[in-house]
């Protein structure tokens, strides 16, 4: 009787009918003779409802006190997951993210687990019962109760099955896999069966919509990570560690395995920049400090002691950071800021490339043969990514799809 | 520096406004030189909603996954209530259940205090934090929520202020005192200064709108009650222990001190019941099991080895009663089962009673004058009930006030 830790999203339980829905599946794996520890997420949209009633009552609510607000989400969410399961006959049992042992530290908002503690739920997976896990909180040593961040649900459902050595944990959600493209961009984006730790990292930074944390987690501890969907019965995506995949796969597979594509992208230029040291760390601590994530950096040749700086955040802080910035480049001499909103990121990802030489200037060649400009560049090991115009994002993603051969099966 | 403990009712804290209105009462303590430990219930009606859910998704949800579930409406409204006092720039913290140190027995939805282990509190007060409990919300030795029952958040309140030796336990509610009589059916009913535990535990039991569990703990430990309105500033009423009363105030002042008034009451009489040993035992056996409270029970003299049962339920438990009991009666060889759903309970309330004749017989003429005709009678020490038809309770009890003059001042 193996152990397996699922894990369903708020999508697949906006009502009482889908958490109903939900129940049936939880009960055929425990038919299928596996012992089951389900994580759940807040149903569909319910802490819109908490974040409001907080900003009604405070414009700067403490992050302590969200956390609290927002862990109830889930704890509803677990606990009528457990009666459902009961009104079914089952034996099932609700567990707070304490009562499951997440013990995190204490940066509150955005907590990290520090310790899985799992006695509690061992103990009840012996007295057979299914352990409903709620999902995205934590708790100190001092006991107060942290959440993980946004879309770490994920988090918590693999580092339950890295601390209960389960054989796999399986993500339920709104898609059916992880996809070669994005299938709204690309219409021949195909579903992947399976794909490794790394690769899937990109994937997910770069647009996939998966928790980064959670597949760094699944690749330090070795868990087996299952994405599917949580309505039909399609098999989903299998991310994994490449000890486990199919031997030299690396030989006759396709070395991309897939484009991400990100159009949250805008672009900030400060212009003729005094090019001396520490010029780097005066512009970009003011806005890590005001919480605004910076993405790719380039800074050009200096001429004359003066350069220009170049970096995306997203769109949606664009406003926020122009202000940052503008005052901080007065301060540093600059020749002024200009700023482009209309950005798209897209990133074709694979473990192959690191070996295999020529998959820039393929990417490249593809993009400048279909009339795309290319804004700015960054790679990692086995990555590349490129800053189009967000107009043209699908155009680079079925041209580059098309020129790697994505939608041909492994 | 006092130490005081407050508790503001669900509908003390509807919406963000009233949430914002009772931290400026929170605030205007602290400014009178007060540390703070206020204890809140959840929201209006927001468990209405919870329970709603339940329903949709099991017949018979388990009293464990309830407790979790009620429990997230005082998580709510405590962080909401912090967060408030957070931006009027005050210090404060929320605290569930669990962590203020309210550890009870494991009797899910109507749990026992068994404890109060407040150094958390205390250390949070120490830190010069204002510090909000939610109430109705304990946890088990094995860090099990429970929940106290309905009304449990005055529980929470005078539990807190006997296990912080607090001064006095302020209770905030939608009423501004305990009155000599429901002022809805008496119109001179007037509100008491003050009033003995046992009184108000007989009046609480009998009509008045309180936890009598509540009383009971505060009667134990001493700790003196205040009860007011969470609106305007009038002084409320003090629930306090007979020793700290005026001196000789039993001599002058009138000995009842308040009429109670219940009109959800119906009763049941079961005819002709052989007269044997285990009959109460064999009717109210299975009624107990169902669920269902029964009140006041009167045998009648046996005749011919044949003798009537008659008990009260509430008329809301009727239906269900009459199925249990119908069933029973039969087995017992009954001649039959009469009901009547048009009843109400009035109670004379008085300490000063049980040391003076007559106040029963003054009792019955008083209804008799009024041509109210008595079912059932009932008394305690410092209590004498009668069961009336529901039609002629005010006139009852406007007529019980006025013979003993409730409407003067002590």
């Amino acid at each position: 009787m193996a152990l397996l830790v699922q894990k369903y999203g708020g999508s697949s339980l906006a009502d009482a009918d889908r958490i109903k829905g939900v129940a049936g599946r939880i009960a055929a794996a425990q038919d299928d003779g596996h012992k089951i520890v389900a994580v759940v997420s807040a149903m569909g949209d319910s802490t819109d409802a908490l974040l409001r009633l907080a900003q009604q009552v405070s414009d700067r609510p403490s992050a302590r006190e969200l956390d609290v607000l927002w862990s109830t989400g889930e704890l509803v969410s677990c606990t009528l997951m457990a009666m459902a399961l009961q009104s079914m006959g089952r034996r099932a049992i609700s567990l707070s993210g304490a009562q499951a042992g997440i013990r995190t530290n204490m940066s509150f908002g955005n907590a990290m687990i520090a310790d899985v503690e799992p006695a509690r739920i061992l103990a009840e997976l012996d007295r057979g019962n299914i352990v409903i896990v709620a999902g995205f909180q934590g708790v100190t040593e001092a006991m107060d109760v942290t959440t993980l961040g946004r879309g770490a649900s994920d988090t918590t459902a693999v580092a339950l099955a890295a601390g209960l050595g389960a054989a796999v944990c399986e993500i339920y959600t709104d898609v059916t896999g992880i996809y070669t493209a994005d299938p709204r961009l690309v219409p021949d984006a195909r579903k992947l069966e399976e794909i490794g730790f790394e690769e899937m990292l990109e994937l997910a930074s770069y647009g996939a919509k998966m928790n980064p944390r959670s597949i760094e987690l699944g690749m330090v501890y070795d868990v087996p990570i299952k994405i599917a969907s949580s309505l039909g019965d399609e098999p989903g995506t299998l991310i994994h560690g490449g000890a486990t995949m199919k031997p030299s796969v690396g030989e006759i597979r396709n070395r991309v395995r897939g484009i991400a594509t990100d159009t949250n992208v805008a672009k900030i230029t400060v212009l003729g920049v005094v090019d001396r040291p520490g010029i780097a760390a005066s512009l970009f601590e003011p806005l890590a400090n005001e919480g605004i994530s910076v993405d790719i950096i380039v800074q050009n040749a200096s001429v004359e002691g003066a350069t220009d700086m170049t970096f995306t955040v997203k769109r949606t802080d664009l406003p926020h950071a122009l202000e940052v910035v503008s005052t901080v480049a007065t301060e540093l001499g600059s020749r002024g800021v200009v700023s482009d909103a209309d950005l798209a990121k897209i990133s074709v990802v694979g473990t192959g490339m690191q070996d295999a030489p020529g998959y820039a200037s393929t990417m490249f060649r593809t993009l400048a043969d279909n009339g795309i400009n290319i804004e700015m560049i960054t790679t990692s090991e086995i990555r590349i990514t490129c800053i189009v115009s967000k107009d043209r994002v699908a155009d680079a993603a079925t041209a580059l799809h098309s020129r790697f051969q994505l939608e041909k099966p492994d």
